[in-house]
């Protein structure tokens, strides 16, 4: 934590900005190591060029942050105190005028900045968000393992569902059975509602799982993924029940060779345009250009869409550290949808797969 | 919904403000009927004192905001148009200056906020929210019927997990069959992350569902609800499994009689308070008053914590249409851990109870 403090003062001396006052869960437990999500009540963790920072929570939570390693002061309140005269006193009490404040502009409220702004009427409030993003884009050695743990248990994920699979059995029948063993290996949240669309559904880039049964000739695909000590996994697996035509096939061995190639180009120093595209033209070339209608993947980490993002037009650099999806699709209505994703992070010198269900056609009977 | 914007119409005449821009979910989704939660692109509804509404989505949505009954102008954007040039546009046709609007100050962030604030820049802002929670209080007959849905579900619930208690069964066993049964009813999402606690962690007011196991002896709560288009319920049992002592019967009894304390004082024009205050004076008279650390209920609807708060102090008169909860308990730590939760509603000349699973004491084996 104290490296990315020092990396976030220094940004804050070169923007000439006295404090940044952060208050989004990810960004709070990015900079402090504590995890809480305290709905409506103030948490926050103020940063400064020189001071000491601080973390401000309800007083019932205090020694949970301590306990998750802030070694700085924690500031707790009661619902009786005001907490934002706690914040006014805490940083007023470190630099004697704020010209410059920082703030997550894309998070914070405006009844929240109101008192901001007449706690410090004089200030200009410029976001930090764009720097929080550039600092959690590289993962370190701890993230890493975290990641790895949810990217092991999104592999199970996809095994039970894929052995739930049986002809009558219904979207949701099978959803439910993963949700079920991940209940039971402890698993207490996913990255987001999980995915289990069949058929028609799966063709459909807007599909929502419910009460469509599996036939056979159909195609089902897996979307979720996994939350462990606050990051998440995000895996896709498209299976066959029975036997497909040769369209389907035929689409489901274009995106399999589009993840393919797409990953073949990812060493460290790649744009994420490069990356792209390499599974975008391999799509265009095979006719189904206008079927792959999303970008190819996306940064995780503390959220499950974060920095980096694979479109065509990125130009940014992947470099060590960084940690992302690479999820080619293609859906032709009333045909076919298929889409195959996995998470990986760029090493020193390559990539390291962190999803490693099979991705081979399976064909389910 | 025609009502319901011709209210908020009225109350920005009173304001004397020229225009309300709402654009949360659930705000939108009470004004216009639409239910979409569109992440971080906009979705707004946007209110005048005479001049016609208008709804702002994605253009992949607009049909969806027709069907869903919305029969005033919806603007469309895709990913390459600026919606709030749109939406500037839309203001601007209706009302020839802004110089008072309406927003949702603990909704709407620093950054949308700066747009409108460019927009209109001699415009006082003001919030649109304790008004809207006033107009939300009152439920009718489609939004009670979507809630009675939804208790009935939860009531379910309750029925699946008391039937999957076994010993040696942990939290997440039981907590993982109750929502794979929901599921196969078609459930797409609880109201809440759903609680099972048994023995010391039912008795913590911060305990977790993880892998404590059910014992003799323990008692077991459920905590939960479902969401049923847009609506939402709210559960809470206690069940002993196998014999309890003596301490942990009465702490039983103590709660089930405030419970139904509380429940008798209930009529259209009783205060908030004095609901709440039936329930504290039976614990604290039973010596458990400081073992009770919670309100007594809130209202739930579109948001499963809402208006009214029933607190020992709101003065807040409860009237025909008003849905909320009534849940005591208490929580001695290392005894037991205790709370019943219905929900309910006023009527014309009394009450509803929406939940409907047994109350008395129940001892599984």
């Amino acid at each position: 934590m104290l490296e990315r403090i020092k990396k976030l003062s220094g940004w804050l001396t070169e923007q000439e900005a006295e404090v940044a006052f952060l208050t989004s869960t990810d960004n709070v437990f990015y900079l402090s190591g504590f995890l809480s999500d305290p709905h409506e009540r103030l948490l926050g963790v103020a940063i400064f060029q020189d001071a000491e920072p601080f973390l401000i929570c309800p007083s019932m939570e205090k020694e949970s942050a301590k306990n998750a390693g802030w070694s700085y002061e924690v500031i707790g309140y009661s619902d009786t105190d005001n907490p934002w005269d706690l914040v006014e006193n805490a940083i007023t009490s470190r630099v004697s005028t704020v010209h410059t404040a920082a703030i997550e502009k894309e998070h914070m409220n405006v009844e929240r900045y109101e008192k901001l702004i007449e706690m410090f009427h004089q200030a200009n409030f410029i976001s930090a968000e764009e720097k929080l993003r550039q600092l959690r884009l590289k993962k370190d050695p701890h993230e890493l393992e975290k990641i790895r743990e949810a990217c092991a248990l999104a592999d199970y994920a996809i095994e039970v569902g894929v052995a739930e699979i049986a002809e009558g059995k219904t979207e949701m029948d099978v959803l439910g059975a993963i949700e079920y063993a991940l209940k039971k290996k402890g698993v207490l949240e996913m990255s987001f509602s999980t995915m289990v669309l069949t058929g028609k559904n799966a063709a459909s880039p807007h599909g929502t799982p419910g009460t469509t049964k599996i036939q056979k000739g159909d195609l089902v695909l897996f979307d979720l993924g996994v939350v462990v000590d606050g990051y998440c996994s995000d895996i896709t697996r498209t299976v066959a029940y029975h036997d497909i035509n040769d369209e389907q096939e035929k689409i489901y061995q274009t995106v399999l060779n589009a993840q393919l190639a797409a990953i073949r180009t990812i060493h460290p120093g790649v744009a994420c345009s490069e990356v792209d595209l390499a599974a975008r033209n391999l799509i265009s070339s095979a006719g189904y250009g206008e079927y792959f209608p999303h970008r190819l993947g996306h940064g995780l980490g503390i959220s499950v869409h974060e920095y980096p993002s694979l479109t065509e037009t990125n130009p940014l650099i992947l470099e060590e550290g960084a940690v992302f999806t690479v999820e080619p699709g293609i859906y032709v209505p009333g045909v076919a949808g298929v889409r195959i994703e996995d998470d990986l992070v760029v090493t020193k010198s390559g990539i390291e797969i962190l999803t490693k269900y099979p991705k081979e056609l399976q064909i389910i009977r």
